[in-house]
């Protein structure tokens, strides 16, 4: 592709980038600001707090064409292979397309997926309704998810952010599910402390079945059963992996394994088999309404024009805030306290996806790539680093993600409820709005604030505001909308990468230390 | 005091910064390097990775001194007013100081410091022997500990950088340590659904009894008890404040609550009564050696030269790779599991204290301060964001914190120790020395990658290099060394603030929310 950089538009939006913009304080009082909204399902996109103007959308909306990202997206979703530098296709989208219409990708593809979401679906219905035991014939109560990187992050962002689900009064019994990714002694401790050997399954998944970690916590967990007189303990493990014939190499036998393929990428598997613990832990109607609302996005992301496609949007935007106005880092606010785990699983997909510096001509990029992606819960946030958002030396654009309504699981925790929309949008404003010196020096006064003692404060209390933020809001975190969440990260992350011209699929960068390992 | 930017030894420094420096793949070469390497108590501060020669550390230790940090180290030991703003002195080192000899702050103070640890570690004793009991007479198996921010994040690290020793076999009970620090929904009900309300005591903390989201969490723990049969529940809740009188009117007596001073800022309050469900948690004697290994590093700061002192000079590396290499972000990786939630609290430690824009004369500064700071456990990063740190376009200067010697839970987890020891070294060694196109040629071919390929693939599996970093060793892991490690950082925020010339003990930033939400 030619080199977007050099293009016109690009260098009118560099000037643009240059140019004064008015503070978000006076770019607000636009009635017409209202057209920063947009919807797609049951998510809405609000990014009326961004340093933009009409002005400035015009030629980023642009630039998504000269990048080409439609035609690219839809290579993608022909099984084309678009992961060069592994020369393999990228097409975790075919894992919850349709079951019997006539799909972009390949037929086989599409029977081999559905097969397997099927056994998936299966072996959960038996561990929930305890067709399958253990050693003891005990049904299981507990499974351990054992995998690292893509095949924790995602399963275990899903099953918090659902939690309240694992528990309905069709339940025939829950089922808990606990995740350990790290070796360290702590993390396999901590969990199996409170377990009992004869009802825990472990999930061992690996995409390569190579994984040192992985392994080591397989072995660990042998020892663990052993231990508690359980020699015979096949039935207590499964095997999720691209690799199946490694697994067996392990030990493992053909009905206890889950496949999934190599052009699933470890930050996207959570739709394949690597999501077993999600079906287990909420059964497969909220599984499969996940997958539901990750295809819808899918096809919003196929059909709607660029000005109201929520992921090229949001792709635009980023790339405002990255290449024009030179922010270093992104943040990530969710306001839905099971969200606890949801700025990992996208730290992992945007800073794998898109940190790279080498292009698609496989020349080193003229530009700054993905920028450092962080954050945390936006209530805890308050309390700690949203002081540097207020008042440090360096801007930091952010994403807030509420829901308007959240399924309520007390009716004595409305009020709480009400609490926490209102820190939201009170904080988007707050930090977009800012307060001046004079607006400080009346506060100062109305507190009591002695007169002599004002001028001395009023710097430290004042806010220059214009910090850039937008608003994800879903109607209520369902499994449904939590897919469209995902597929519209996803989908951004796809986007920025046809904009900066790079392989989103490798990760070339985690090699290294594995080579000096062994080495 | 004079605007240290424009001192010689500032221009300096930022011609140095300017100028070509070695890779460090060179730098690491040179035997000398081994004086990049410095010791205080159980604690070792390896430099070497760090972009820097004797010739930049030496300009760099006469800023120090330019910026006073001595003087004004010891004028917050003596309990001057260093918090101007607030107009409050700041103590939190008075928190672990000796019991009897004279101390440089005054003796009252030390007298109710020692009083209310007294009485802390007494009431966690009568805890954990089931001295005090709940409504039903039954003895206490889980504690919930309500607070957000500091009241949080520095009790929930220790605890769970701990866990290891809440249960031996001289525990007379074991009881469990749970924290809810967010209102959603979410953070309670997960918590509480496991809990027994007769034998669930509840720790209420907050600096001003005044927080809103700890209210509510409050209100909602006396309706769960309600609901559970205990109308009279006083016996399952305690406050910890600086505020008792308030703690008085929200209906708890006198002796249910544990005070602290305004003089402790929220972040450095864990030596504090906010450090109560530590004691109940783990015993006081480990309680107590915190505060020992915390005042060890507090003599180190205070005694020695610039050169060996460690706060000072992981500061004047911060301020290196801040202020002279402009690299926005600082990045946290302990390759210890148990301090899962050491990241978290070290960063509203930095960016909370130092995420500011006016100086100590009430200017703006002319400098950039706190980077954003962000990380998580070293071994689950290798499978996520680390691609960006080895192949992005940004540099992020790293700090590891390893043990060399890990608690072993049980024998059979040496091999994972060996692993997690080795990851980190290699990891620090990779970032720096990278792998250049020739060496990548080699590897490529030795896997068999047929030659005609190779010339596409050896830019996208080169790694440049050259990315700075620290690593904190610890002996082992335990109640001392991490009072030290904790007290490292409070000092090298402590001493970045003096080089900055700001106040680390205010934090206006997050004033202007909480008024937008009342008016």
């Amino acid at each position: 592709m030619p080199d977007l950089t050099l293009s016109p538009t690009w260098q009118h939006l560099t000037a643009l980038g240059q140019s004064p913009i008015p503070h978000l304080r006076e770019l607000l009082q636009d009635p017409q600001r209202q057209d920063f909204i947009i919807r797609a399902g049951s998510l809405e996109l609000d990014f009326q707090h961004q340093r933009l103007t009409p002005a400035i959308l015009e030629p980023l909306l642009e630039l998504a064409s000269q990048a080409r990202i439609r035609p690219q997206a839809q290579a993608m979703f022909l099984g084309d292979v678009c992961n060069t530098t592994e020369s393999r296709p990228v097409l975790h989208v075919a894992l919850r397309g349709n079951r019997a219409q006539p799909t972009p990708w390949n037929a086989e593809i599409n029977t081999a997926i559905h097969r397997v979401l099927d056994q998936v679906c299966q072996f959960a219905e038996d561990i929930r309704g305890g067709e399958k035991t253990g050693f003891s014939g005990e049904i299981f109560t507990d499974i351990v998810n054992l995998g690292i990187g893509g095949s924790d992050l995602g399963p275990k962002m899903v099953c918090t952010a659902l939690e309240h689900l694992t528990e309905t009064p069709l339940t025939p019994h829950p089922v808990k599910v606990h995740f350990v990714s790290n070796i360290g002694a702590y993390s396999l401790y901590h969990t199996l402390k409170n377990l009992n050997p004869s009802t825990t399954l472990f999930v061992v998944q690996s995409k390569t079945f190579t994984t040192q970690e992985t392994l080591l916590l397989y072995q660990a967990a042998q020892k663990w059963l052993e231990t508690a007189g359980a020699t015979h303990h096949a039935q207590h493990f499964v095997a999720v992996t691209a690799n199946p014939a490694q697994a067996q190499q392990c030990g493992f036998s053909a009905d206890r394994i889950f496949q999934f393929w190599d052009w699933v990428g470890g930050r996207y598997s959570l739709w394949s088999s690597i999501g077993l613990p999600i079906a287990i832990a909420l059964g497969n109607a909220p599984f499969r309404a996940l997958l539901e609302g990750a295809k819808a996005m899918d096809e919003h992301f196929m059909r709607t024009p660029a000005r109201h496609n929520l992921p090229m949007v949001m792709a635009l935007l980023a790339l405002w805030n990255r290449n024009f106005l030179h922010f270093p880092t992104h943040h990530l606010a969710p306001y839905i306290a099971s969200l606890v785990h949801f700025v990992p699983f996208i730290q992992q997909m945007e800073m794998e996806s898109t940190g790279k510096r080498i292009d698609k001509s496989n020349q080193e990029v003229h530009l700054q790539t993905c920028p450092v992606v962080w954050g945390g819960l936006g209530i805890d946030g308050q309390h700690a680093y949203f002081q540097l958002l207020h008042q440090g030396t360096q801007t930091v654009p952010i994403d807030f993600i509420g829901q308007r309504v959240d399924t309520l699981l007390q009716p004595w925790m409305s009020e709480q409820q009400k609490v926490v929309l209102l820190n939201q949008t009170v904080q988007a404003r707050a930090l977009a709005i800012g307060r001046t010196a004079e607006e400080t020096q009346t506060v100062l006064l109305q507190e009591g604030v002695p007169p002599e003692k004002i001028p001395a404060l009023v710097p430290h209390r004042t806010y220059p505001g214009n910090i850039p933020s937008s608003t994800i809001w879903l109607d209520t975190l369902s499994p449904y909308s939590l897919g469209e969440l995902i597929a519209l990260y996803e989908h951004k992350v796809f986007c920025l990468a046809c904009l900066w011209d790079i392989n989103a699929y490798d990760q070339w960068g985690v090699e290294l230390g594995k080579s000096m390992l062994k080495g």
